[in-house]
């Protein structure tokens, strides 16, 4: 990768103390001078990602000086009454739609669309530009708000609500989960990686125990994505990134 | 006005018990076969607010019965957590930025997105599909969240990002403060314009002395923009909405 100019704008990463996440902070701390952090509690799996936040930002900053200088601090914002919305009862229609779509009746559409706008909201206080977030399109084709449109559409709404020029930016977009093992490596080399393996956290089910791809229970859907994603790039005898 | 037509479609009313959303609700009322309303608890003016929305809805009720029939439930929705981003530090440039433009440094922008963003997660589940608001470029050319431009961009972010066809209605968009009281005694006659007048809430104070335009401090500008629009439409001889 050639080196990329350091911008003098600030940047606010949205990050949850996951793979993705962690890739972002450092393809964030590797292009803005200033980088803080923001991480939304929505009542699921709060205390093992609130730990891995707080380990991925110490090792980080242990590891690579010049990024230590430029990490600003870390927000954590409330965001459990977004989650109980899906306590809400469904009407009859609406039950039968969702069964239909293979979604749980408890999951709250727009979860991406709620973090950008407290993200924003928190980086005009801050006077940061850029809001970096992991959104990617190519494994998770499920989740609409993580469309690149989606997010377009959001970043007019949020400028035009907030008279700013924000941009939401996503280094993930195109990627497949090797090419994000193969750009932390580009990053930051076997260092970022072990980081990754051993303090970033990614189960749903909030499980800890140890693989060669990180810690997890090995069998959810995110430890899945996780494995195939980390198998396919040693396979690639962790090749660099495709460009 | 012409009888509109009674749409088959259920709507959510963003409903503070104020005078533009209790014109609002009941502009709703008049279209939809369902209509629900939502309440959003930002940590300001919060029992006041809800002891108006209970009143409010509580009257209609009485004093409509073709509207009580398609009245649905209340709901609730903390923010609090949102407003508390306004006692995030501010940095040292923005904080000057803020000053200069006179916004109080509390202010938390976009506050409209939220309460967007929050309705439609909650009108997914409900099968709602039209978001009601009083949003007006009128009286509150300061707030840009409130123009129709950035809500016309919020509808293309939810729509894009719950796969969706809300649509967002704003009925007082165009209205000035008097207009808006045309359209209340329009809508629902001298009935409905005695319950704006005497259950709905507006005051920022959360003071509940009685006017003849209803009850607050009668000097915040909450007050006296309320207070202007009432002198305005009795100085028309309370006349028809100009359409």
């Amino acid at each position: 990768m050639s080196e990329p100019q350091i911008s003098e704008q600030g940047a606010l990463v949205l990050f949850s103390g996951g793979q993705d996440s962690t890739a972002c902070l450092a393809w964030a701390l590797e292009r803005y001078a200033r980088v803080e952090t923001v991480g939304f509690d929505y009542g699921q799996r709060h205390a093992v990602e609130l730990e891995a936040r707080r380990a991925v930002r110490r090792r980080i900053a242990e590891a690579f000086p010049a990024w230590a200088a430029r990490l600003g601090p870390d927000h954590e914002l409330d965001l459990t009454a977004f989650g109980a919305i899906g306590e809400t009862a469904l009407t009859a229609d609406r039950a039968i739609e969702v069964t239909e779509r293979g979604l749980p009746s408890t999951f709250v559409p727009g979860r991406n669309l709620v973090f950008l706008t407290y993200a924003a909201a928190l980086a005009d206080r801050r006077g940061l530009k850029a809001l970096v977030g992991g959104m990617c399109e190519t494994d998770y084709s499920g989740y609409p708000d993580c469309r690149r449109d989606t997010l377009d559409a959001m970043q007019s709404a949020l400028n035009l609500g907030m008279e700013q020029d924000f941009r939401i930016e996503t280094p993930l977009m195109r990627l497949t989960k090797a090419q994000t093992w193969a750009l932390a490596k580009a990053l930051g080399g076997e260092a970022l990686v072990a980081i990754t393996v051993e303090d970033s956290h990614t189960c749903y089910l909030g499980d800890r125990t140890p693989h060669d791809w990180g810690k997890g229970c090995g069998a959810c859907p995110a430890c899945e994505l996780r494995a195939r994603g980390w198998a396919e790039w040693t396979a690639a005898g962790q090749a660099a990134l495709a460009s």
